[in-house]
């Protein structure tokens, strides 16, 4: 089936761009509460599913034996934008299992937000690992190897023991199958899994409220999905989208962005959660997809639902300040 | 009509994203020559047109008078990228009709290059009018109305007369029409104009042929897009689209991007233009369908189409060097 048409892009009086994408909300059991385009596709969910990727970091109890508090449990769940405080605690944490910025395989890039590249720019030569959006997650992927004596070196191999650990918790999430057929490799080099969208949505929802899961399973995925409510900046950023959701609610929103236009976003209190891939892979389309979404679970509280709708559709204004045009989600959102 | 999906990124074995699209190509006398998807709906053209919106420079005497050459006229039809080499040859443009940056007012912005940006933020405590990308073709309107003794002030809006020149000669070059109606404002603040793909295609038909305009229309025509065959590096900058789109075959391609995924594009030889506009908006898919498209015409010389169709079908690269992915054309192109 074709993906609808879920944001519009405008210009004057004129639509500019078109973005289609498929969503879905379901519950704890799995059952689709609201859906639109073709949510039984694969999708890659690339960063989305980074708490997912952090559950053997709090399972296999590396995480209380280095003391990680709500910021270094939400960094081990975050794309960071690089900013000192992200970089100062991934720092801290390799530190906390005796390694540093040498232990990490992810790679190096300049920050993707604009002013703290500028702000890079002018007080590193280059940047480093500790400064790639992944630092956290692969600080946690070190740490959690550490603590079980498990050799660090190539730990973004697909045949590496934490690769094969997550394989086997992301399988017991969504019920999707893992393997070298539906792998590709991540930005940060560690294997990514096409799966489809809806059970990536249901292993959110049972990560949200422990629904079908062993109690210590339960009992990490609340604690993840805690810390990241509790410590948004370290999710993502200054005036990044995750960071911005979960600052709309404190501590009743949950919600994560991957590379290619996608988002995953639990509301724990209402059983449910969603994921949501933008067909062409842009983010302004996501971030808006995920906003009119969680915005629909917030009906009998307007000033939440405002507050989401404003994050939705949005004006856009260009160099000289003038308003030229708007991010707008569709009647799609209207069923 | 939808628009079909004309390119696809890869990750892994799979396809991750996908991009819509329309791309048309015409002759002089407005006869399709190739056509995907709907080439019929209307457009914003962007910085695609601002060879056509240029033409005043040229056909009023003022090029001549300030003693303009190809770089300048090639920067008066660009979306340069900030680079040193760009921000001083519009302070020259300016200064031979004795102005400055305080004329322009297409407002400031850090560069879009990465590489640019990084040496901006280490001399530069802030941009100015100078670096943005459209600081070329402001340089040219301050000329053009500083040649005719117009008032400069103002020159962004859509009752100042150079704007209403241009509306003139864009209407004569495409045959659509350019009113408040199908009005939106630019990134540098100047109107653009929603036209159809096709209409926008044949415009640059006629300019890369002349066909059916007077014969001072047609000479300054030839003139820029002469001018930016030879200067390519002054249309954009190092290692941009429509410097190496026209560095594939040199004096022999015209190329010229535009914000949200437009491209226009010219083979004076062969009497064609193109224009296609990629339905989300996305760059990436833009210059993958331009480069195909161009491919097309050059299928009696292998080298020039193999290098054209090497920027159509590309890998993806991460933080590690590692392949993960590419990005490519889809079977609609192979009719």
């Amino acid at each position: 089936m074709s993906n609808p048409v879920l944001v519009e892009v405008t210009r004057g009086n004129l639509v500019e761009s078109r973005h289609r994408g498929a969503v879905v909300a379901v519950d704890g059991e799995g059952h689709t509460v609201f859906s639109l385009g073709d949510t039984d596709a694969v999708i890659f969910p690339r960063s989305a599913c980074k708490a997912m990727q952090a559950l053997p970091l709090v399972e296999s109890g590396a995480a209380d034996a280095y003391g990680f508090g709500a910021k270094a449990l939400a960094l081990a769940c975050s794309s960071h934008s690089g900013e000192p405080e992200h970089v100062a605690l991934a720092v801290e944490m390799l530190a906390a299992a005796e390694r540093d910025v040498g232990a990490l395989e992810c790679g190096a890039h300049w920050s993707s937000d604009q002013k703290t590249l500028i702000a890079q720019a002018r007080s590193l030569e280059a940047p480093s690992a500790l400064h790639n959006n992944c630092s956290g997650k692969h600080a946690g992927f070190v740490c959690t190897c550490c603590h079980s004596g498990t050799e660090v070196s190539g730990y973004i191999g697909y045949d590496h023991p934490i690769q094969r650990q997550i394989r086997g918790v992301m399988a017991d999430l969504t019920g999707a199958i893992f393997a070298r057929d539906n792998c590709g490799v991540d930005g940060c080099s560690i294997p990514t899994y096409a799966v489809p969208l809806k059970a990536l949505a249901h292993g959110f929802a049972k990560m949200a409220t422990g629904f079908g899961l062993e109690p210590e399973r339960a009992r990490a995925s609340k604690r993840l999905i805690d810390a990241c409510m509790a410590e948004p900046f370290y999710v993502a950023g200054t005036k990044r989208a995750c960071t911005r959701l979960m600052k709309t609610a404190p501590g009743r929103i949950f919600a994560k962005t991957g590379a290619e236009g996608v988002f995953c976003a639990a509301i724990p209190e209402k059983g449910i959660a969603i994921a949501l891939k933008c067909e062409d892979g842009t983010t302004r389309a996501a971030e808006a997809m995920v906003a009119a979404t969680l915005a629909r679970f917030f009906a009998d509280e307007p000033e939440i639902r405002a507050a989401l709708m404003a994050q939705a559709n949005h004006a856009m204004s260009n160099w000289n300040g003038m308003h030229v045009g708007d991010v707008r989600v569709t009647e799609a959102f209207a069923i």
